[in-house]
Parts: structure tokens; C-alpha cells; sequence
């Protein structure tokens, strides 16, 4: 059994150089994850490390399993376990992102071609369960209880946003209330469970543990706001997947909510047209991004991911100075200032 | 929050009298499973709910955790913990039928409308993605590494098997070999779970389990066996599904293996042609069914299902005379010899 692709950090050089400095201070163990990902999806059913392989080399940066070996550091673990439940949170963001593209019924992801474009629908809904499966294996192998509840909670809500997701779509009366619950349900709820289960196994007191869920939960509501700036602001080639995407999708993100609201009768007219009905032209992106402009929804939701991101630095001020925590907070200006 | 539909053991009167003796033994904690899924099946984004309700109400006859029940009952097991770990059983059962149905683009599963042809696909795969994480947050309630274990290696397998199943459609080539490999990963895997998780509760010798969980794995193949033979021999009305689907879909079960099997070149195009190149009429099925027939395909298989049958019973031989145990010997039976 070969595997068609191996597995690379990131396939976008300026992705991998963005958080390159934080992956070097726990590149023997991120090795060590990549090394149990490999093994742990294989599988006597070649479809599955085939496609698996795909997905895990094209899910991009290997940035939470990376938050549970530098949150397990900031902590002073020794040990080994952070290694393998790691691999368990790639496994479960890779099974949602392979769910994910079904639902989205996306073709291009960090300038891959997705799982489902290549192999369909079928195989990836099911292979997502086999990873999300695997996931839940290797935790029973690792025997914490408290780790098997913070993942098990973590993938029920990341459902639930995604769900909530789906019922947002195309409806421009989404509120921002309703904006930031599906972003802290599908997004943020894992960045703050990766950071929590390094100070689990760490055994520290429960305020460090606090602290770094916090940390993982405000710097995934700021990395998914500007996912969803990037969508309208980026360039396509810097992106690796198709500007305006959500736009074409009728996804309703925050640039589109405060846009919205702050637009005259007939741009509310527009919204509806290009969001609810889908009924759009070349032109109505361009559009889109001149009225995000002239009301400064982009400005102002990068304003409210830099809160978030201050929120994530604040939250470590627990944690004495060291190389890594100087890491972990200048991963916050990464995922802020990120353009792609 | 209200939901669309309560939940019936069966809506098939027919299905409900086959195991209902079985039932009516561990009806109190049947009950209490049924009440645990309704709340647990709860969130506050209210698609879940609803359509969790749906495919938990039109799943099925609840065998898989009546199995869970009646075999704590048949170990003496006192406590409570069987029934929440019977709901979580269900759980993963209820979220593979929902992604099943996406895969095989089912518009009808007993009788009623699959929840894919109510909402779609997307909310289909989420919600079964929470079903199966709210799964695993049952286990953790409950607390036991083992029965995490084997749960979480049960779901695996399924998934394993399914993906399988994938590869072996519309491929003559499919030997039996393949076929059982498919059959006791995508089926029996969950059955014998089931059973299994009976006895650990108990806290039973492991004698007793393996003989619980070679019950649940035997009578689980023989179940498969007899819905693949079904889809070919049924009454349309009684199975409550359409006859055919399988056929309709180049899906390779055991019948459709012996008869090409035995069957001559002009026969085998005419297989390859319905299965391989899905070119079918309207009188493909008919044939289909009178080649299986002239060659004993159905009665080989169904005597395979009764082997299967006999060394579920046998599995029994272990413990000693008692209601239950001469209910889950009947339950064999019901399975083998049902029309529906």
C-alpha cells in the first residue's frame, strides 16, 4: 500500500514561514505527530490512507496540533502523551474539514483539489468518520477521561456551528449575535480545546488550563474572522483557494452583516439578490467589495479579529516569560496579519 | 423546541412483533433509552433535533441497543449504566444510517422519507456527525476505557467497511471473501459491540463476553445476509424500502456473486451490463431474479444466513437456561426467517 502524497507541513511556503518560528520549537514532536498520523491512517481498505494522505497533506499548516505541543511546553511537560493527542486534534479537524468540503461542495482547498473533487462525496464523508473514528481510538490508547471529554464536547459543537452554519446561509437577517456563535462553535471550540489538552497533560492547576483554552478560543475567533476578511480582501493567488467563495455561496460572514446593515434600501436590495437568491453577475462581487469599503465593514471586523487577538495575548499574561509564550503571542499577530 | 416526530420502536407493526417478546423483557430500560435519546439528541440549534428525531424515529425496530440490554440482562447485571451505554449505541447506529443514506442517495428508509430527501445532504452529514460525537460524550458519562475501546474500534470498522462496500459496487469482480469482509466491518462489527458492552458491564469473565460478542457478530451477519437477499425476494409492501434498490444501485451482495458466479458469458454481460455499466430495463430485475433463482442463489444464501444463525445460538451455549437467553435464541430466528 503506497500512499499517493506525503505528508508536508504546508504546501504554501509563506503559510509554512508564517508560523515557522513556533513549529521549529516543537519540530521533533510535530515529526513525532506526522509520524503517528502516517501510521494511524492506514488502513487494509487502500481508499481510505489514500485519500486520508490527501487531505492531511493538503489540510494546510498543522496548526492545532502545533497549539497542543507549545501549550503543552509553556506548561513544562516532559512527557510523551502531548504527541498523541495532537494527531487526535489533526485527525478531528481533518475529518471536519473533509465533511466540510462535501457540505460546501468546495473544488479547491489551499490550492489542492479537494478530497471530494477527486474521489467524490461518498468516499469523504466516509473516510471523515473513519479519521474522526481514529481519533477517538488513539485517545482510549492515551486513557484520560478528561481528555476524552474535552475532545468529544469540542467535536459536538464544532457540528452544531457547522449546522447553525448551514441555517445562516443565504439569510441576510443573521445577526452578528449569531455570526460569533457559529464561529465559536466551529472554529474556535478546537483551537481552545488543542491548548487546553496541553496543560492537561501537563497537570496544572486548572487557572493555566483556563487560560490556555482562552487563549486557543480567542485566537480562533480572530483566525476565522480573517478567513472570512480574506474572502473578499485577498489575492487569489497569495489565498490558494478562490476569492469570493462565500460570496459566490451565499455565506452570510461578518463583512456581509455589517455591510448590510449599514446599507441604503436599494444595497439591501442587492444583498438579498446576490446572497438570498443567488442571482449574481461578474460584476456584483466587485460590487460587494466597493460597498464593504465604502462602509467599512472589512476595516471594522479586522478592528474586532485584532480585540480578539489582544484577548488571546492577554489571556497568557499568567504564564511567565519564554521562548515559547513569545512565540504563542506572535502567533496572534500571524493569524491577524496574515494575507492568505 | 418541539420535534417533528416522537419516537415509535417501529412504525412496521410487522417488525415490532418479530423481536417484541424480546422487548417486552427489558421494556422499562428500553424505555429509559428512548427517553436518554430524546434528551441527549437535544441542542439549542433546532434543525438537530428535528432531524435527529426523524432518523431515530424512523431507524428502525431499536435492536441494536435491545441487544446491549438483553445481554446485561443476561449476564445479571443489576446497575444502570447498560442504559446509557444502549443509547450510545443507538447513537452511532442512528449517525452511520444518516450518512449511509447520503452515500447511497436514499430517498426511502421503512417507509418513511430519508432525512437526506427531507433536508438534503448537508445537514444530513452534520447531524450525524453530532450524533456520533454526542456518542462518545455518553461514554465519557459513563466513564469505562473498555467500553470506549471497543466502541470506538466498532466505529472504525464500520467505516472501514463502508468504504469497502464503496469499492466492491458495480464491480463483477467482488469475490464472497470480499463480500463477508464488507458484511462483518459495515455490520456485525456494531452488532457484536452491542452485545459485548453487555457483559463488561456486568463485569462478566471474558468467557462470557466473547461468547456475548460471537452472538452479536454471528447474528449480524446472518441479519445482512437476509437484507440482501430480501432486497431480491421481498414483497415491496412488507420491507418498506424499495425492492431492487441494491440492483438498481450495482451494489455486489452475496446473491449477485453466486449467480454470476455460476452463471454463463452471455449471463455474465448481462450482469456487467446492469451492475458495471448500470444500462438496466424494466425487466432487468425480473431477470435478475429468475437467473438467481435458476442457479439456488437465493437458497444458498439464505442457508448461509441459517449457518451464520446457528452459531449465534450456539455462541449461547455457555449460560445457562433463562428467559432472556431463550429470547435472544428466538431473536436468531426472527432475523433469519423475516419477510421484512
Amino acid at each position: 500500500m503506497t500512499l499517493a502524497v506525503g505528508i508536508e507541513v504546508s504546501q504554501h511556503p509563506e503559510l509554512r514561514k508564517g508560523i515557522d518560528s513556533l513549529a521549529a520549537l516543537v519540530d521533533d514532536d510535530l515529526q513525532a505527530v506526522n509520524r503517528l498520523i502516517l501510521e494511524r491512517m492506514h488502513s487494509p481498505v487502500g481508499l481510505i490512507p489514500q485519500l486520508a494522505g490527501h487531505i492531511v497533506a493538503s489540510g494546510g499548516k498543522r496548526l492545532r496540533p502545533i497549539l497542543t505541543l507549545a501549550s503543552a511546553q509553556l506548561c513544562g511537560y516532559q512527557g510523551r502523551r502531548h504527541v498523541c493527542l495532537a494527531a487526535c486534534v489533526e485527525f478531528i479537524h481533518t475529518a471536519t474539514l473533509l465533511h466540510d468540503d462535501v457540505v460546501d461542495q468546495s473544488n479547491l482547498r489551499r490550492g489542492s483539489s479537494t478530497a471530494n473533487a477527486l474521489w467524490g462525496n461518498q468516499p469523504s464523508v466516509l473516510v471523515g468518520d473513519f479519521l474522526f473514528s481514529r481519533a477517538f481510538q488513539l485517545m482510549v490508547t492515551d486513557g484520560s477521561l478528561k481528555v476524552l471529554k474535552i475532545l468529544s464536547d469540542a467535536s459536538a459543537i464544532i457540528a452544531e456551528g457547522e449546522v447553525q452554519q448551514l441555517m445562516t446561509a443565504n439569510n441576510t437577517r443573521t445577526t452578528e449575535e449569531d455570526y460569533f456563535q457559529v464561529v465559536a462553535s466551529k472554529t474556535a471550540a478546537l483551537f481552545a480545546a488543542a491548548c487546553q489538552v496541553g496543560a492537561v497533560v501537563a497537570e496544572r492547576p486548572e487557572q493555566e488550563e483556563t487560560a490556555l483554552e482562552e487563549y486557543g478560543r480567542n485566537l480562533g475567533i480572530a483566525f476565522q474572522l480573517v478567513d472570512d476578511i480574506l474572502d473578499f480582501s485577498a489575492h487569489q493567488a497569495e489565498l490558494g483557494k478562490t476569492v469570493g467563495d462565500d460570496f459566490r455561496e451565499g455565506k452570510i460572514t461578518l463583512p456581509v452583516i455589517l455591510a448590510f446593515q449599514r446599507g441604503d434600501i436599494g444595497e439591501r436590495a442587492f444583498w438579498r439578490r446576490c446572497l438570498e437568491e443567488l442571482e449574481q453577475t461578474d460584476e456584483d462581487l466587485d460590487h460587494a467589495i466597493a460597498l464593504m469599503t465604502r462602509h467599512g465593514a472589512l476595516d471594522d471586523a479586522m478592528a474586532l479579529a485584532r480585540r480578539y487577538g489582544d484577548d488571546a495575548r492577554e489571556a497568557l499574561g499568567i504564564f511567565p516569560d519564554s521562548v515559547v509564550r513569545r512565540e504563542l503571542i506572535d502567533l496572534v499577530d500571524f493569524c491577524v496579519d496574515r494575507r492568505y
